[in-house]
């Protein structure tokens, strides 16, 4: 393991000054200095309409250079423009980059919100171990990702459900093709305007339940946000839309069990009406004291290695149960609700389908928050998905309000971070 | 699927002088017109006592631009530098990479030889089109490649084992980050001199039998020469390391087949003295007439989706298959002599060792060509793999000479490739 390797930034928060030196921007003194070079032609800001997301970057961007003999360099904020990488850059041979989504709101009161975004500084991190490229300290980055946010404030959106995606990426920069840990890596972050994933209210997807690709494997990559989950998702996405489906329904093992929806994690609703879902319900869950037998079971597949630890994935979680257990409570989200991280078979799925005590399903991630299934493309046939008239159900409605108003700060949270 | 493209460079054969017009460097007239410009500053050759894998390149290499609206652009043979690439390039985020090793090789007549380069364009095609990048006109690809070996062949060491290794690479470059096929795309060529993997004669190498994490699995991308398919592995071949072991050896599923070695393909002999050993081979097998109930059995993992159809592997099965059909003799190799495609497990594996029927395990790949095994650590004892004085089994020393001298020229086959 290669031992936590810090900015030498930690102290930004009490004494800013004496680390954020602008004075010294032409001077590289060492790791402890953020070196700020202001674009001189600032682009214009894009019209809102047209934006498509991911295609349209800021002023600014983040770079940190790191070599194993000297550590993390000197943090630079400089104009927005092409990295110069050595064509034998391990990144570009063997795929080794992690990267991290996240989000930047502006409040009501013009202030600017991140949200929960310690949970993608701890994630990064363990993406890194995994891939051999260098860890950091992930306070650090978080306070110099503020600055770059900072910088380039005008350029977040302030009409409702627009918001400024984060990208934090690492790569390996090794100026040689073995396959081993890099010498070299550089941490960039780049900052893209993005409008609402569904800008004329919620479209439910139909899903294509694809058991001849699979995302991920016990012992491979799956619970890592990595880069090499991405691409081979590509050609699956396309055999999907080709059928007539948006997304892929991973399904995994000759027990098809349900994993991810295309980039996102996945919720199931069921009914517990006494009913024929029990049977499917594993004994521990059944017996444990807290489990209510009417009412709705809100699921999703645990983290067994394969599925991604999502961000949005750990606040629907956490938000259901404070509500279950009336620690906290989601307007409008039924009392009786059951939140189990459980395996869910397309068998269970299809079942509930005919029996109706499937409510609901949906897709949760950074990009769309929630993505609302009204179908599964399934052997042949179409598991129909109920949802309701606005397009969402009732379980993920009310989930979904909570989380835009905590992100955009109209509920307060201590998940919504100013800055 | 993306029709393939070419690079419009079909008659190069035919007719060189009208394609290959080096008067025009300075022009972009369209993508048949391959640009050379010379390096005005040639770097020095290497010390090749000092040559590490990878690390050293020649002074040129080649670049073909790819835009799904003009296809695939002006080929560039330009001095070997650093790309300059946007941020957002999908290669940086979500690992849309493929690759290809190569050798060329010089012989004792001062030509310069490529080995079975067709099956790396095939394959590099097949890549390709699993990761949603451009497939391209192999035969036209291999004569540029052709054209950048004879510009650099004065770096093709000459030395006994030396030889230049050919990294293709093409890399997705589309400027948004988006999860989908790119718009633009980069082929590269990049050129290094190499020495013997093993400088000092064969060194057997200790695996370590791998269960904990996983290279491929069923529905994944093991079958293809990706980039996702390499950083992932490096952590593990830590974990081996810190164990005192050289590589992972990849075991698959609970039977603990074996699939592959660190990045090479396997190949097992057993001794075949109608002894325990045939209760393991598939019956299929053992009806076939060709069966041989005595001499060795040369088994290597089927390509059942999880294991790359190395270059090297088909190069073994195919020699062997001839000299035991008679077709071809290759001196030194046992008469009696099986070759099997089939899953081995590791209990077949430990109990021939234990019997004495094991005769010797190997990796195959174009890096080190043979890599002799003599210890596999699994479930926490040493799996011991007979090996010969000079560090290889009697098969894999037939092979290995008669592959090199292929190689070399030294031995005339239609593999070998003169440039």
């Amino acid at each position: 393991m290669r031992r936590i390797q810090m900015f030498m930034y930690t102290d930004i928060r009490v004494v800013p000054t004496m680390v954020v030196d602008r004075r010294s921007r032409n001077q590289a003194h060492g790791p402890s200095k953020l070196q700020i070079t202001k674009n001189p032609k600032p682009k214009e800001l894009p019209d809102l309409s047209t934006l498509k997301f991911g295609h349209t970057f800021t002023d600014h961007m983040l770079t940190i250079p790191w070599a194993v003999e000297t550590g993390w360099g000197t943090p630079q904020i400089q104009p927005y423009g092409p990295l110069v990488l050595e064509p034998s850059s391990t990144v570009l041979h063997y795929a080794q980059t992690i990267f991290e989504g996240m989000k930047a709101y502006h409040d009501a009161e013009g202030r600017i919100r991140l949200f929960r975004p310690d949970m993608n500084m701890k994630r990064m991190n363990t993406s890194a171990n995994r891939i051999a490229l260098p860890t950091f300290d992930g306070v650090a980055l978080l306070e110099l990702i503020k600055e770059l946010v900072r910088l380039d404030k005008h350029w977040i959106p302030k009409e409702p459900g627009h918001s400024l995606y984060i990208r934090p990426t690492l790569i390996g920069t090794q100026r040689a093709i073995g396959v081993s840990p890099p010498n070299e890596a550089l941490l960039f972050v780049i900052l893209s305007p993005v409008g609402p994933f569904y800008p004329n209210g919620f479209k439910p997807v139909a899903l294509y339940g694809t058991t001849e690709f699979v995302r991920a494997a016990p012992g491979g990559t799956g619970a890592y946000k990595l880069g090499v989950n991405y691409a081979p998702g590509i050609l699956p996405q396309k055999h999907a839309a080709k059928q007539g489906y948006a997304q892929n329904l991973w399904l995994h093992g000759p027990e098809h069990y349900l994993t991810e929806v295309g980039t996102m994690n996945l919720f199931v609703v069921f009914r517990k009406d006494g009913g024929s879902t029990f049977f499917s319900i594993p004994l521990e869950i059944l017996m444990d004291s807290n489990f209510i037998y009417s009412g709705y079971e809100l699921v999703t597949p645990p983290l067994d290695g394969m599925i991604l630890p999502g961000v949005t994935r750990d606040s629907v979680l956490t938000l259901a149960r404070e509500h279950a257990s009336g620690a906290y409570t989601v307007p409008g989200l039924p009392e009786k609700l059951t939140i189990t991280e459980r395996p869910v078979t397309m068998k269970e799925v299809k079942k509930a389908s005919e029996s109706g005590t499937l409510v609901e399903m949906f897709g949760a991630g950074t990009a769309a928050v929630i993505s609302p299934v009204d179908r599964i493309g399934y052997e042949g046939e179409d598991v129909l998905i109920p949802t309701g008239e606005d397009g969402m159900g009732p379980i993920s409605r009310h989930i979904w309000t909570e989380l835009i108003g905590r992100q955009t700060g109209t509920i307060s949270s201590d998940w919504s971070v100013v800055i």
